[in-house]
Parts: structure tokens; C-alpha cells; sequence
């Protein structure tokens, strides 16, 4: 099942299941009141797709989570994930801009597989995984890469407004474990993997964050980017795409 | 003025004006709903003081804002600040355990100024900073020591449950500029120091972070921490005490 959140004109934002052209719009927020729909169908051409989730606590992020990309970034792979956090203010939704600040240096793409977090967990053992997670969206970690080395800290380089693109919708229904992953711009393809390359695999990303963090309903997880990350400039459309789930298409504009 | 959030038995948490002895109960989230009084008082003793803010977004801090403190960890100051994230899971009030990780190494207190974000701002010139603000608590920044050098990113040092300590109450009309900021644990004084000793002051930071991020109404900003950081061990309380504000006080525990 595909999950959008997406507003029409003069209406609050609502929550809908996609299917091939319509949305079938829900009676509340699924993560808190379940799939219960009103009957009303939306074109989809009728609906602006927004975020599918607001997180009101956490983004969390995990770098270096594909061998080849930790390779090209000349780092280490370590033993822990490597964990940061994006604000809630950084989410934006398909079709919005990305949009550069002035004198910040290169930026760059991240196509990620993103997890969405269904309900209250800590300690969450990795053969219980599935059961904390509402379902998967697909994000943009984007990212000032010549800030977040002279920082040290990433949390400036990762966490300008509209550097966390997620949507289209939340796929409940998908093995994530060996999905394609493939990130675009204008068109070329410069990030291609499969999920099955992680280096901490979902389970064990959800056991590991949920020991350090409590989690709540709500809060996405980056699962790491493969290799091919590179700049986005002015006027070019970043597209991710993941196979079962749909395309995040973003337009970057440069702040002036 | 003092507001405090509190709950007590049996009811859900409100807000109130503290005086003396008592709690002058609000109408609403005076973030939101401003300061109205409904005439109910409650006395200070049957009250159970809350963090007085939930941030709904973001925890901001500030790392290596006092010189001497930036050498006691044998670093650098930097051009611009730096700044991390913590998550709102990780926020407690007064007297509420700090809680230790089992095996994390050692787990130091950060006594710190706290500011409370009062409205949506962006971009914020120096001199108009007081206006975003609603006023300032106390925190502790506490922060898993060896995880913050074996990690390099301070997420997860900075961010497990229980490691955000605020309040008591927020001071709506303190000037912030040059005011005793005292850390004591089990009543021995380990860190004392002048706000005026920052490396970058409260205006400063405002101006940066909010080039940065959109700040929301309820985000907090950490302001640094001063010389003589420290561990913290079971059994012991650890207590954070702004001149003008009042004192921060929580028992330490480790999870076994």
C-alpha cells in the first residue's frame, strides 16, 4: 500500500492510498488512526504530493553505510553506524525546491532508501524490526560537502531548510532488503546500487538506534547513500529512484 | 518573570507563573497562548516540575564556547560556531534521573544557559535577537565522553534518552549578558564562569543559527559550557545553577 500526504487548493493538507491515478483519501493520519478511508477519490492531478511524514522528533541519518561510498569518500567503515540528525525544518516534499545558500561551496546529492517509524520503540531486538516500522519512502540527504568537512560536525552541513527531500509516498508493503536504488540528475544516472549493500543492514540499524534513542511514531532513518554522490547546481532536477516505491524529484535553485 | 511547566497528581501538564511559593496557573502554552491567568493557585509543594519547554523541532548546542574550555579538551576555537543537534527524546526536567547507558565509558556533566526560541525566525540580524526570544532556562548538556571521540559525529554522545536536562522554569526578563553559571556535583563546585565569557555571545549565535535553520517557536539553543567538565557516576546529583534563573537538579543513575 502507498501512503501520500497531499493537499489540494484551499485545503488542509489530508492523507490518501495511491492507487494508479487517484488517491483514496483516508480519514486521519495512518500512523495514529489506521487506514479507515472516507470513500472520496482525488485525481491525482487534482493533488499537490507534500512530505509524507512530519517527523516531530527525529531525523536520523547514517553515513557510510555502502562500502563503495565510503571508499570514495576516503573514510573507514567503523564497527558502529555512524549517526547524526537532521532537523524536522530540513523536510521537504516531492516537487519543492532544494534550495542553495550563497557561499556555501559545493552541494551535493544523496539518494537514500528512508525508513518511517510507526511506533513508540527502544531496544528493539533486530528480529523484531519489522514491527516498529510503518513502512519506506525515499529521501535526499542532501548535503554541503566542502561545510561538513571544514565543521567536523554535520549537523550545519545536513541540516539547511529544504536539504531532506522525502516522498513520494510510504510503501508499507515492501521487502526492503534488495530493492535498486538510482539517483538522477537532469536525467543521467550518477548513483546506482542495491539495498543489499549496506554495511549495517536495516535490522541492525533499527537495534542499534533504538538502543541509543527512544523512537517515535513518525521519526525517518537515512539508511546511508551509495557511491556517486556529487554537486547539484542551479536549475538541474535531482530524481531518486527506488523500485516498488516511486520517484523524489526535487529542482535545486541557488539562493542569490 | 518565571514560568514553569508542572503537573500535578492525577491532572495533565500545565503551565504557571512561579512566585514565591506558588504556581499563578496560565490559560494556555504561553508560547502560544501568552500569559493570561485563570486566578488558581498552586502551592510549589504539590506541584511536580516539568521541562519547562518541549521542543517540537530542534535542540541546538553549541560546542567549545568558553575559551577555557575549549582548552581543556585540547581543541581549537573556530572561526564560526560550532553547533550540533540533540533530540527532543532525550529532554528531562528537574529531578527527573539522568539515566547511564550500561557500558559507554565516562558520561560528563555540561552546565549550560539555555535560550527558548519565542517565535518563527529566519534570519535574524544581531541587533534584533531579543525579539525572537521568550526567555532562558538552564541545561545540561550531558555527553558520553569516549563515544564523542570514538565517534566523531556527537549524535549519539550528546543524544541518549535522559541527556537533555532543562529547566527549572523559563526567565522571560533576565538580561543573559553577564550572568554566574555554576555546576555542582554532590554540592562540590566543578564549573563556574560569567556568560560574558563566551566565545560567542548570545546575539551572535542567534544570527548565525538562524542563517542556518528556520527556528521554530519552542527550539532550544545550548549556549556552550564553561571549563571543568566532568564525570558523573551513580548515586550522585548533579546540579546546574544560573544566577537569576534558579538551579537544575538531577540525581544520576546507571542502567545495569
Amino acid at each position: 500500500m502507498k501512503i501520500a500526504r497531499f493537499s489540494t487548493e484551499g485545503e488542509d493538507p489530508r492523507y490518501g492510498i495511491l492507487d494508479e491515478r487517484a488517491l483514496v483519501v483516508l480519514a486521519g493520519d495512518p500512523m495514529y488512526q489506521g487506514f479507515e478511508t472516507t470513500g472520496e477519490r482525488v485525481s491525482l492531478k487534482d493533488a499537490k504530493l507534500l512530505a509524507p511524514v512530519i517527523p516531530r522528533s527525529k531525523v536520523i541519518g547514517v553515513g557510510l553505510n555502502y562500502a563503495e561510498h565510503v571508499s570514495e569518500m576516503e573514510e573507514h567503515t567503523a564497527d558502529d553506524p555512524v549517526v547524526f540528525l537532521k532537523p524536522n525544518t530540513s523536510v521537504i516534499g516531492p516537487e519543492d525546491p532544494i534550495r542553495l545558500p550563497a557561499d556555501i561551496g559545493r552541494v551535493d546529492h544523496e539518494g537514500e532508501l528512508a525508513i518511517v517509524i510507526g511506533s513508540l520503540a527502544k531496544n528493539v531486538a533486530k528480529e523484531d524490526f519489522a514491527s516498529v516500522i510503518l513502512g519506506y519512502t525515499i529521501a535526499n540527504d542532501v548535503t554541503a560537502r566542502d561545510l561538513q568537512a571544514r565543521d567536523g560536525q554535520w549537523a550545519r552541513a545536513k541540516g539547511f531548510d529544504t536539504f531532506c527531500p522525502l516522498g513520494p509516498v510510504i510503501e508499507t508493503e515492501i521487502d526492503p532488503s534488495d530493492i535498486r536504488i538510482e539517483t538522477r540528475v537532469d536525467g543521467d544516472l550518477r548513483q546506482a546500487a542495491s539495498t543489499n549493500e549496506m554495511v549495517h543492514d536495516i535490522p541492525t540499524l533499527i537495534e542499534f538506534i533504538s538502543s541509543i534513542w527512544t523512537l517515535l511514531p513518525g521519526d525517518v532513518i537515512l539508511t546511508g547513500t551509495p557511491a556517486g554522490v556529487g554537486a547539484i547546481r542551479d536549475g538541474e532536477v535531482v530524481e531518486v529512484t527506488i523500485s516498488g516505491i516511486g520517484s523524489l524529484r526535487n529542482p535545486v535553485i541557488a539562493r542569490h
